[in-house]
């Protein structure tokens, strides 16, 4: 995990179980370009087998989450040359890219937490869309901002309709509104609210004690069928959940996490920040 | 659009990009017969390829959204003979076209605004799901009034349950309790709610304008992607989407869109009411 | 029916078209071990054809929900032999079977209501998932607590899932987090809260109302094509509304209902507690 440090557009830093991972374009307002994906999808490879990593934290530098898409970078993918008829686009197949990122962020087997203060518009929006739990400041502002420059939130829209359903959806992406942390608890899109910055570092500080109290194999287990729960035909969900259920029983944490809650002390994979 | 004219239970109006669409049998609290779901399957046809017209505002005449389906139609109905063994029964199949127009309008290219005074209840209940943005009154009635007649709330339901989960549907249909506007935003069957008839209008004209900034292109291949997004596998939903987003980058709205928001200026399909 | 006197783990009390299912294990909070599942099962197959039954009042006794899974249970299980190596595993059989359970109690023909005080603890708060309207006392208790145990909200994951949607259920599930009956209302677990057991009371009397002016054949038609809504394609799912649609409106419950409507008199079906 030395290899944490080299990226070029994260900020990656490592305290015992928990990865805190931060946008670092400052100066663009931590936007989406290539090397930003590129570096998302190197470090949600690089930890997506590491079992001794429970807890990621993701947030955006300078107090900003995330802008959404490189406009700049927009501009010039469009002024290169059209790819040749019955040859890949090029934009498409970047864009692609993000998906493919997303797909992986969204199922990595740690708990991934969004911390989000100032903008989290469009690509930004759908980073959010993809923790596990997500904190925001009060004032924060969130944008489906898209459509208002003459694109579609694409690789984003699956995740979006996921994580807030077809009718916010739809009205939020096709009016582009902007709307405040407060309306994003509203409609689902994000789980704690903060009004000040002690408020902020104190839900923060909650929801990773909480999380560490859970097994973290379990928690890995657990994330995996309620995933394969919007996808998978309802008897196949059942019978790989028992399976999982078993495995997680017969093992180390099952049977320690049993005895400890009948003896009434803490299981040993608790930890507090 | 001359033949927009001639519809005998509809009222049509267009202003510029934007269509008003009012049911209109006031006698009968705009209550949906045969010729109600004709004329709306008409229009529908008529505008799903009218690339000019990016909005549609539906709402009922005279204060009242749709009372549902006509009761009295209910009792013709079933007087006259039964089908004939092996032969289609023509009460399934006069229903089930109020199901292929529903299917229809939920996915008209136009951003579809509903605009809910008085009652809707049954299948007017159903019309508000199949909106993109809905606006009410907040003394609004809404009831899935349908088994409280002995019926079903057939070709609607999985409109209401992709509107507001299957938790509400299911308790909404099974007990048929009315509920008011201040309800249908709790429970996000509409978005916006307005307590006195200025608030109301106010409303609607912050919705068109909202509209008015995204590109009517964008804004018709991100409903596409949004609704694929129910249905299709994810993998092939980012594959479309991807493309989607590389036509509309290279289009004129994407290029346009883009340098417009560079130069800090409106873009050219910017539309105020 | 008398057959329903003799649950070893449920209180069974028929008045009249309703059915009272209470989970009797007191000493263990009406925690979940194989009996209950047994019993539970039993009973749902002994109503699942009743016509007579119109709707299932499911609660614990001596003011407790349900505490969820028998931990003493999962030592036990554990405890015992391994499986031979390509012989199944009785842990995942067991598991299995409550899925099975929880797929035919969500389907029941009745309307199922569940009134929680006390604790709904992992699966006690998945049976609050397969209920059709939901009441609970404002200071009820809730949590997902599996992961804090070692193990996987595996069968009731699913129906979580349908229930709150996947943004709250992997919050909730991966952070093991306990709220009460009001945040239970707000993410949508519940339909109704009250504060004291007067309007307790009064809650589920208002509810049995609602339910009783609703045809009993109508409800046990729509909670059919609500849930199938979930899985079937929309067409499918469309053309066997329809026919459910038609069949209701040429049988005795359609043509009673519209004739009560249209002579504004109450329809026969009508039931008041």
């Amino acid at each position: 995990m030395s290899a944490l440090q080299e990226y070029k557009t994260l900020i990656v830093k490592r305290e015992g179980s928990r990865l805190y991972v931060t946008i670092n374009r400052p100066e663009f307002k931590n936007a989406i370009n290539h090397e930003v994906v590129e570096d998302l999808t190197a470090i949600t490879r690089a930890i997506s087998t590491d079992r001794t990593l429970r807890t990621l934290i993701l947030r955006g530098s300078q107090g900003t989450f995330c802008a959404g898409g490189d406009i700049r970078g927009f501009k010039e993918s469009f002024s290169g040359p059209a790819p040749e008829a019955g040859e890949p686009d090029p934009i498409a197949e970047n864009n692609r890219r993000f998906g493919d990122f997303l797909i992986q962020f969204n199922a990595l087997p740690q708990t991934v937490v969004g911390v989000i203060e100032g903008a989290a518009f469009g690509g930004g929006l759908g980073l959010v869309c993809v923790t596990d739990i997500a904190i925001c400041m009060a004032d924060a502002k969130f944008a489906l901002s898209e459509t208002g420059l003459g694109v579609v939130p694409a690789q984003i829209a699956p995740f979006v309709v996921q994580r807030v359903g077809i009718t916010q959806a739809r009205r939020l992406a096709l009016s582009g509104a902007r709307f405040d942390g407060r309306h994003a608890k509203e409609i689902g899109l994000v789980h704690f609210l903060a009004n000040t910055a002690d408020e902020f570092d104190a839900t923060l500080k909650t929801v990773l004690n909480d999380i560490g109290r859970c097994a973290p194999g379990a928690n890995a287990a657990t994330k995996r069928v309620l995933l394969d729960s919007l996808v998978g035909r309802l008897p196949q969900v059942l019978d790989a959940a028992s399976e999982a259920f078993a495995a997680q029983l017969r093992g180390p944490e099952g049977q320690e996490g049993v005895k400890a809650f009948l003896e009434k002390r803490p299981a040993p994979w608790v930890e507090k920040v």
